[in-house]
């Protein structure tokens, strides 16, 4: 195992009901914004399960929070929080709009002059509102950890800083109930990709890690595809053993100790931010194709995968392997998730302009050995066609 | 699964040569009491560590807690924490010392008249001493944890408060080179009963926590003999991933959204009690009695248990229960734990005093479902001889 340090003091309240927790983990003289993507929590029930427990509070409403959140929409916020004096943030969203509201609230106390320099120019970040979450889109973990993803101009940039991690999580399975198949296939995959990301690396021993690791990615394949069929959908302990699996996956536990390798999500980034493609559906046509690319650095895990998720023991070493990425794939289907670039409408003569904001935004030496140059970031989107 | 509040703000530094994160973690103008056992960190170079990262400090020093830290000796440091104008604890040791360190820190801001009151009457614990943690001794989870357990004349007593929960925790595999067989023992044995008193109840179907716990058994039970052995005694990435168990396995994780049973643990408390014999000690003794007799209670998670921690799959169920229970006998056997009261020189002319600790604690309606009555403590004590 490495050295590390490991810090998430977000307070979780789980299980249906928790929304009115929310009464008593914000301060009652607080001045809260309540930030929001589309506006389907006005449908489903649960704007109205918030503005309840908030009855006593002062609140105010941002809404129009989109998928892969814009810089040019989040700093209209700050004029709301400047005219009502808000003193606390309460994201209610997926993903999105937490990294959203992370961006808000540190935005909101910037005291340089502009704040994209927060991203742009990795300004310190000394102050930021409190916020809190409510999880509607169980996913990203962005609801205990302190990092973000903001787009500007077609550009997804990340940034991080231990002010925006969210002082409490609200994680309520029966939210999740009104999801499209999309978004629960969406979630799904992208919990599982987080947790291979920090688990198909290369072996440090790390004998907890792995096992916390390979219990995430068991339970996302037997309930993932529960939360998909008929007879199932509505299945809460279903749609808890999904929430409490994406969050694990991204709160920073099982990636403390262990090397790390993200190539998948970095080279993701790029078709969403060209193509606009679910963040998700980048990531199930990109990994089975970088796990093949790097199955010679990735051997011993590859082969632990193999046999503890997928229960593979026949078929030497390269057989197991290759099976276990086809168990893979066939579980990215099974999520009615893309597999291959065709599937998503790429094609051959998109590759070049992946690989030329690859090297724009520095992107060229990913992965966990720092190996995975800009040649071998073709061979993987070639492969993937 | 059912539904939880979750809540651990302990920042971990995590590895060999981390004690000097201490200097950064207590502020600089504190006044600290190191908080110590019998002076063993004095001879295994583990307190002149931590005479260097406080080298900066104001510090002062308070030894002599006793294995289950009694309150005659915790009481005495009060009158050197008012004499320096002490503000900060460090405690350096294991369970012992660092729950001690617990009642101490509460104990120092106690506007009662009597801090016994606050085990005793469960006072409310309004303020406490902030404190800090080297472990040395990787078993009780105490470090990251907000509960203690304190003795008064033979009895063994919990309190619990957040604000004794430790603020960091150094987690130094290195420092657990010097322990003897007996102490890795002892904490191996404990950290693998906690994981199994929040794993071995009735199914919630709550998928994350069963596979963390087996994680948890299976990490443990590889690498718990290996400390052991003349080969690998010296193996720091065994030591590592023992050390990290016993943390996460009573951090509050693995116990969050399900049933839990501790009737192990709290008959085992009266043989600690009545008899001194150390607390995971009477944890090995009891625990396969307890698994016994409560087999129909814990059945559908035995079966768990004997499928996926130890690989059987050959015999009816009832069968699959046994073997699994001979394999945990047969594993703190490995691990050079009693396994029988008689192990532990106690016979059945002791039973009596035992159930009359019980029941004189109001220990009468023990574990997942409270019907572990007096009764039923007795058959578990008597197929336990």
């Amino acid at each position: 195992m490495l050295n590390f340090s490991f810090h998430n003091p977000t307070k979780i309240h789980f299980g249906e009901g928790q929304i009115e927790a929310i009464k008593k983990e914000i301060p009652s003289n607080a001045r809260v914004l309540v930030v929001y993507g589309g506006g389907s929590i006005k449908n489903n029930g649960i704007f109205d399960q918030v503005a309840a427990a908030l009855s006593e509070h002062e609140w105010f409403e941002f809404s129009g929070i989109e998928p892969n959140p814009t810089y040019d929409t989040l700093v209209k916020a700050l004029a709301v929080i400047k005219e009502h004096k808000v003193d606390y943030l309460l994201a209610v969203g997926g993903g999105s709009v937490i990294d959203g509201s992370k961006f808000i609230a540190a935005a909101a106390l910037f005291e340089g002059d502009d704040p994209w320099d927060i991203i742009a120019k990795r300004a310190r970040v000394n102050a930021a509102l409190p916020l809190g979450v409510v999880l509607t889109l169980p996913a990203t973990g962005s609801e205990t950890n302190a990092g973000a993803v903001v787009t500007r101009n077609g550009n997804k940039l990340p940034f991080a800083s231990k002010l925006v991690r969210p002082a409490f999580a609200i994680l309520d399975p029966s939210v999740t109930l009104t999801l499209s198949d999309r978004q629960v296939s969406n979630g799904v995959v992208d919990a599982f990709v987080h947790t291979v990301e920090q688990y198909l690396t290369y072996s440090v021993n790390a004998k907890v890690q792995d096992r916390f690791c390979e219990g995430l990615l068991q339970t996302l394949i037997e309930d993932g595809p529960k939360a998909l069929a008929a007879d199932t959908r509505e299945d809460l302990e279903v749609r808890g053993n999904l929430m409490w699996s994406a969050t694990m996956a991204l709160n920073g536990l099982i990636g403390a100790g262990v090397p790390q390798d993200w190539a998948t999500h970095m080279i993701g980034h790029e078709l969403t931010g060209s193509y606009n493609i679910d963040h998700a559906r980048t990531l199930s046509v990109l990994l089975p194709s970088v796990l093949r690319n790097r199955r010679v650095n990735k051997r011993d895990k590859l082969l632990q995968y193999a046999q503890r998720v997928w229960h593979i023991t026949q078929g030497d070493d390269d057989a197991r392997i290759e099976q276990a990425i086809v168990k893979t794939e066939q579980f990215f289907k099974a999520m009615q998730a893309p597999t291959s670039l065709k599937d998503v409408d790429l094609g051959a003569s998109d590759i070049d302009e992946i690989l030329k904001k690859l090297e724009q935004h520095g992107m060229t030496a990913l992965g966990e050995k720092r190996d995975v140059t800009l040649d071998i970031s073709r061979e993987i989107l070639e492969a993937a066609l």
